[in-house]
């Protein structure tokens, strides 16, 4: 597992400038004013450079969401209770929640794993079963999980991935209490401030908010100061969050690019970049959440969102949304008729 | 035909809110934190009030698109030459542009309309051959066209939509020049200031600009004051804005939410308004252009665009890339889940 683990981060190809630049010449010559696509064309551009085909097609869009419990949940950082991760688990199992609805609607295909719910899940269930153990340990008072469970989060990312066949890779997930452990790893991981990171999650009053703010700051003065960032996942979790950072090491290891949700998913995104820089190329930012932290990691990643909807649900939603948009850029600059092809005059 | 335009005035219904009510109380019963699809959830309850069904579809997205030449063209207020409009529609009947890639890509029935190119086209070109007349004249000598033409292009929009089984009209346009027509007949419609109004379309120099102003200034300074849109319409046109506009009118008749696209598409959308004002509850913004003066109408007509991607194509491009987050609004209000189906817990 290390092996793998060590191999991936050293095999991610560089952006493909010259797939880029033969994209964005041709962009210049379709029929249309240039430029007048706007971020569609910038988007296209990246993507002939992740995919390092000047002509790239995403026709595979896969959504990887990842389960998990959060020991730190018991401290009252969240609206919902800790139940809910695997109520919401059986809601995906049976196609009743968002991200089946809209995984439909793009025909997606989704991917439900557990790496860490806190109850025992059947067997028949319809999902991935990959439980690493039963919830993380709350980080508040001791590491989340040893380093071994962190590597093995990452690694069954990777695995996931490597055996889906997706061309964009969305990461999702569903944890009680995560938007409190993914403020604590991003600050641990930038050294943001805790109070920029955090907020009211799936909804929480004043007084949750400032339980949350107390957690991150206990847990943060608790665990050692280090810059590695395997330590830092095993002192705070979570198990999604590595597991997300997996896809995205295995996505940018086969030139897909990776489409991030909200404030979680990116902090996986985050939490890659840490692991392997390289990935940082490979991320694309589809949307904006009012989660507090979220804008502060764009703004760190330096990735502008191409939605802003007020969104804040997790589940890859925004991303499975943003996904038709990824997919017309690539359609528009593979198949949209050049000045020349057409007879058009170009400007006078 | 006058029977008909003023029958349509009268027949468009109010907005729903009995169905935009039931489709408030569902959204807050779905396995989700109440709010957290954002704007998501709003546009769903717009679409049941649009439409009068608490749990509405959208399957077949329609996109009209418009072409017209202006006479105003000749006043150089275009970086791109007339004869561009009618070679665009052949590129369109070919498939080549754009809004071909994107009709694909969402799976809506394009019609490509020629009510008013300033050439003949082939009767075998494969459109719909509405052409009223030759281009409109010269708005800043005289009127742009007959009273009756304006009707007739009014007409012609809403007998394409009558024809199509859309339950989206997506209103979209080509026509040289047709940003200095709509900033025009938008100043002429609201009395908002031309220098509010002009910008660059689709890429005019700090000359072309000025000479932009300059025309809409002696247009509206030589058209007699009115606030007749029918007036407003035969003075500036173009033909291709007041097809739009049918369709607009037509589509709020069979009560079919209208998804604007940019500057010229809202002008339609505000003309259509100025005839009958139920049918701004029927209006959608899917996005936001630079082109200054799409902004101020969306002011004007309080509706807040979906996308900001930097897009000034028109043709419907930037309705047809949002298409599929309608969908999806309405999928999510129908198909997930409430908490009590799926056996989830509510908040604590």
């Amino acid at each position: 597992m290390l092996t793998s683990f060590f191999d991936i981060t050293k095999s991610i190809l560089p952006f493909d400038e010259n797939a880029a630049n033969q994209a964005r010449v041709r962009q210049d010559q379709l029929t249309k004013p240039q430029g007048s696509l706007g971020r569609l064309e910038d988007l296209s551009i990246q993507l002939a450079g992740i995919t390092g085909n000047p002509l790239p097609r995403i026709d595979r869009p896969g959504i990887f969401v990842f389960a998990a419990d959060h020991g730190v949940a018991a401290r009252g950082v969240s609206a919902y209770p800790s139940e809910v991760t695997a109520q919401m688990v059986w809601n995906y199992a049976r196609g009743g929640a968002v991200i089946n609805v809209l995984a439909q609607q793009i025909g997606a295909q989704l991917a439900v794993a557990d790496v860490g719910v806190s109850s025992v899940l059947p067997e028949d269930l319809g999902i991935v079963h990959r439980k690493i153990r039963l919830g993380t340990a709350d980080w508040t008072q001791g590491p989340a999980m040893t380093r071994d469970e962190a590597m093995r989060a990452i690694q069954t990312g990777i695995d996931i991935f490597d055996a889906s066949e997706a061309d964009l890779a969305i990461i999702g997930e569903m944890g009680i209490g995560n938007t409190t452990t993914a403020a604590a790893l991003s600050a641990a991981l930038t050294g943001l401030s805790p109070s920029d990171l955090v907020g009211r999650g799936t909804g929480v009053d004043d007084a949750g908010l400032a339980r949350k703010l107390a957690a991150i700051e206990s847990g943060l003065a608790r665990m050692p100061k280090t810059s590695d960032p395997l330590e830092i996942l095993s002192e705070i979790g979570g198990l999604e969050i590595g597991a997300m950072a997996g896809v995205a090491l295995a996505a940018a290891r086969r030139r897909v690019p990776i489409l991030l949700d909200g404030f979680i998913s990116t902090t996986a995104g985050l939490l890659a970049t840490a692991i392997a820089p390289a990935v940082r190329d490979y991320l694309l930012a589809s949307h904006r959440s009012p989660e507090p932290g979220h804008a502060r990691l764009l703004t760190q990643l330096e990735l502008t969102p191409l939605l802003d909807l007020g969104m804040r649900l997790g589940e890859g939603s925004g991303a499975a949304l943003a996904t038709p948009l990824v997919q017309a850029a690539a359609a528009v600059l593979r198949d949209v008729a050049t000045f020349e092809q057409a007879g058009v005059s170009d400007r006078e």
